[in-house]
């Protein structure tokens, strides 16, 4: 047997005993009893270290130096290098930094949950002090084993090819541009009428039927998937058996669809990864930018258009059998448009949200060099988001202290939320040149022509192309932050 | 570290991957997409794998002999000869034996499903003789690592300790009483009046609420399990994490009843073991007998005692919200005691069964041994069924192609339902003398003195002594068939 199909053969075990930790992952958030948790951390742990040691045998070293030799060719020598880059990953951290970083997270990320509901920054700043110190430790054992900046070392784990070179670009052109223009567009807004949901009108029956009557039409394969709920919505599972979850919330029905639209578009991408690369590290999803760009492709590009709405809205009123000027197109576009200047990121709307995520950056990458010490966050925060976004915290739970990836040590993970949210933009834009037919198909509630775009420009493409080299091949220029701006100009300020 | 300290690791982690795998089996039963199951096939082959890497590791055959150098005791000493027990089992096979029987039992499983329905024996033959070869071949190998004959090899898998001889003289006792004694309660039975589930009810919702209540009222966990839907009823997952299914029958309320009665009692065991003991050999169930011995326990023996059915059926009533003559306790005992000559074993009365497991006792052994040829199968079937229980299969479906365990390469299984039937006989009339409040209490719906009995008799004890042992320490004296005989006598030629 070949080095080469040797390495297959091994990353295919690999991938097999990771799917099954991503099962009991979806399991454990929507399935599994209280009292499990303990168990299931065993069982998790357990194939984890497994997955470790099978990518860390040193006989893989071995066969990719002598697949170099094998004269690869195409889809195989993009495999074998995104095999060397898993294999190089996991190798950079030595086994106690793992386990120190494993132990850290798990405590800090403990101590947050409880810390932040009591606003108790003093408890979450000495459980995070050990989680920091450990990720800068690990950001120059990367570093070094890529010859990368610390920062780049983090961000290339979450966006292959991604640096932060780039990411200062795009951010300072979006940044110079997006608080004056929330400025207008809150005066533009300020005497619109918003939808209100009547009360009790969307059953949370009412509201399963309807997202999964959307699932079906825009492709998604229950045959291969399905929809459940948890605390948190999140897509899970494996390519072949995706997981998707949400929650219902009886009365914003919108929240809960829009976020069913947003993980089904991260299911698509899974779902249209190519078949025969199952298993391989060049099958998989290209980083978290993309998958980003997937999933904000539905929920803030395609479904949030007039042409889907046009097709949708008579089957929302028609599924919870309501009607009158509330449900008309005007007054619900005009709710899931709807821009405020808000303390929280995962409520943020599509103008906003930009600016928490910049603030994020800056502020970790201050974290990660040293400029900024834990006990400044606060106060660098708040001063950040009076300037950003325009209002400051009422509590620091409300603060520095909301989300969880600080606390889990992803430092790195924050810029590809709107990276992916420039992304859609383009390739939204890209194919309605393309696929001249797409409204016409779109109002009908034809997504074929649709996807067959996206499967063939993205799904397909796995992760044969670094995360730059994709956007241009399938939008035929680099990502281009004016296509994000003038999609927020047009959809903001034209009416 | 010690040697046996690291055995403990070792099989901590060898515990968690199989718990990971079970989770899984309980996932492609429940949850999972039809489409799934190929993918779901390669987790749960690569973790099969992994987890038979860990147990055929060379260095564990060396950190045994050490430990038995350690001078262990007690629990350390059982938990040792039950690690060299798991250790000689997986190692008793050469690897491309183990692989030849997973395919081809996978291969005959499958062909089975379908020629069972079409009464193809043919395509059945035919795929089930490679099997029958290889599990000939299977059980040389083992009969040589464990110096044991043929068939008590492969019943050492299921149930540790039993041996042919002693099914033998068991069986031998039974069948000389059970057909004679079966006429006479089919006689005894010929005029009673049975009940009759009203249509409609019962319905599903009802049920579901029912069986969580008796669930409950009998000590079930919910937040260590839950209760799922799945074709074929079973009790699944970890000892910290029980999932148990069921199906729910309109028509037939008080199976589906049982049949999560039968589950509870399976759940019960595994939720009983000893917390300190969990991941070791010497903390799991004790094999199939005992464990059918738990799930026999009520639904045979507690769950349809006066006793039981005087706390239960008020419940019943209220739950369905139905009252008359049919659902009295004289009605409903009788239809849950009623006695039929029937060709299906899963759907056999509890008299009848037994001699459903000991003709599958007698082929099974004369298929190893080579006395019975494949093509010979039906008629011998067909002729013992007559003679045993009869009736004549009207057709091969309903005759020797009825199980699955033959086509899966499981020879050896059948004896210990009917063994864990008679132990349960033994294990509820030990308790009767030895708690004098069971009555009392369980016409109360208190079940916690009739499970301290349990948990300290039988669920502590999980693998610390073998069957013939356990029997005896829990009842105070070995297997005796006269208890089994005795209960039947009672129950059902008493009045």
């Amino acid at each position: 047997m070949s080095a080469y199909r040797q390495l297959v053969d091994r990353f295919n075990q690999i991938s097999a005993i990771r799917g099954a930790s991503a099962m009991l992952g979806w399991d454990a958030e929507t399935m599994m009893p209280d009292g499990a948790s303990g168990v299931r951390g065993e069982q998790l742990s357990a194939l984890a270290s497994v997955a470790h040691e099978k990518i860390t045998d040193t006989a893989l070293s071995d066969w990719i130096e002598e697949a170099k030799g094998e004269g690869l060719q195409g889809t195989e020598a993009a495999n074998l290098r995104e095999m060397e880059r898993g294999f190089q990953h996991a190798n950079a951290l030595p086994n106690d930094l793992v386990a120190a970083l494993t132990k850290a997270t798990s405590h800090c990320t403990h101590v947050w949950q409880a810390a932040r509901g009591d606003d108790d920054f003093e408890s979450f700043a000495k459980a995070f002090e050990p989680v920091l110190k450990l990720v800068r430790e690990a950001s120059v054992a990367k570093a070094e084993a890529f010859g990368l900046s610390q920062y780049d070392a983090m961000l290339d784990e979450f966006d292959p090819g991604m640096r932060e070179a780039q990411v200062d670009q795009y951010f300072g052109e979006l940044q110079a541009f997006l608080p004056e223009f929330l400025n207008q567009v809150v005066d533009h807004q300020a005497n619109n009428k918003t939808f209100k949901t009547l009360e009790g009108a969307t059953p949370v029956s009412a509201q399963e039927e309807l997202g999964k009557k959307f699932m079906t039409a825009l492709g998604f394969d229950f045959n291969h998937g399905r929809i459940d709920v948890s605390a948190h919505p999140f897509c899970g599972g494996v390519p072949g058996d995706v997981r998707l979850t949400t929650r219902y919330n009886e009365d914003a029905f919108s929240q809960s669809l829009y976020g069913v639209l947003h993980e089904t578009g991260h299911a698509m991408y899974e779902m249209g990864l190519p078949e025969e690369l199952r298993g391989q590290p060049v099958g998989q999803a290209r980083g978290m930018s993309m998958h980003e760009s997937q999933s904000l492709f539905l929920d803030m590009q395609l479904c949030r258009s007039d042409e889907f709405l046009s097709y949708a809205l008579p089957i929302i009123r028609d599924t919870f059998g309501v009607s009158g000027e509330t449900w008309e197109a005007e007054n619900f576009t005009r709710s899931l448009l709807k821009v405020e200047r808000g303390l929280i990121r995962v409520d943020a709307d599509e103008v906003t949200y930009p600016l928490h995520v910049m603030l994020r950056y800056r502020l970790e990458k201050a974290l990660l060099s040293g400029d900024l010490q834990i006990k400044d966050m606060e106060a660098a925060w708040n001063d950040e988001m009076k300037k950003s976004v325009g209002v400051v915290p009422d509590r620091v739970g409300n603060g520095c202290m909301q989300d969880i990836h600080w606390p889990s040590g992803a430092i790195g993970y924050f810029p590809t939320y709107t990276i992916g949210a420039m992304v859609a933009a383009q390739l939204f834009d890209t194919l309605k040149t393309q696929v001249p037919t797409w409204a016409e198909d779109v109002q009908k509630g034809d997504f074929t022509s649709v996807f067959a775009w996206l499967r063939k420009n993205v799904h397909h493409k796995a992760s044969l192309y670094a995360t730059p080299e994709l956007i241009t091949q399938a939008t035929g220029k680099p990502l281009d932050v004016g296509v994000f701006k003038a999609h927020l100009t047009a959809r903001y300020l034209a009416d």
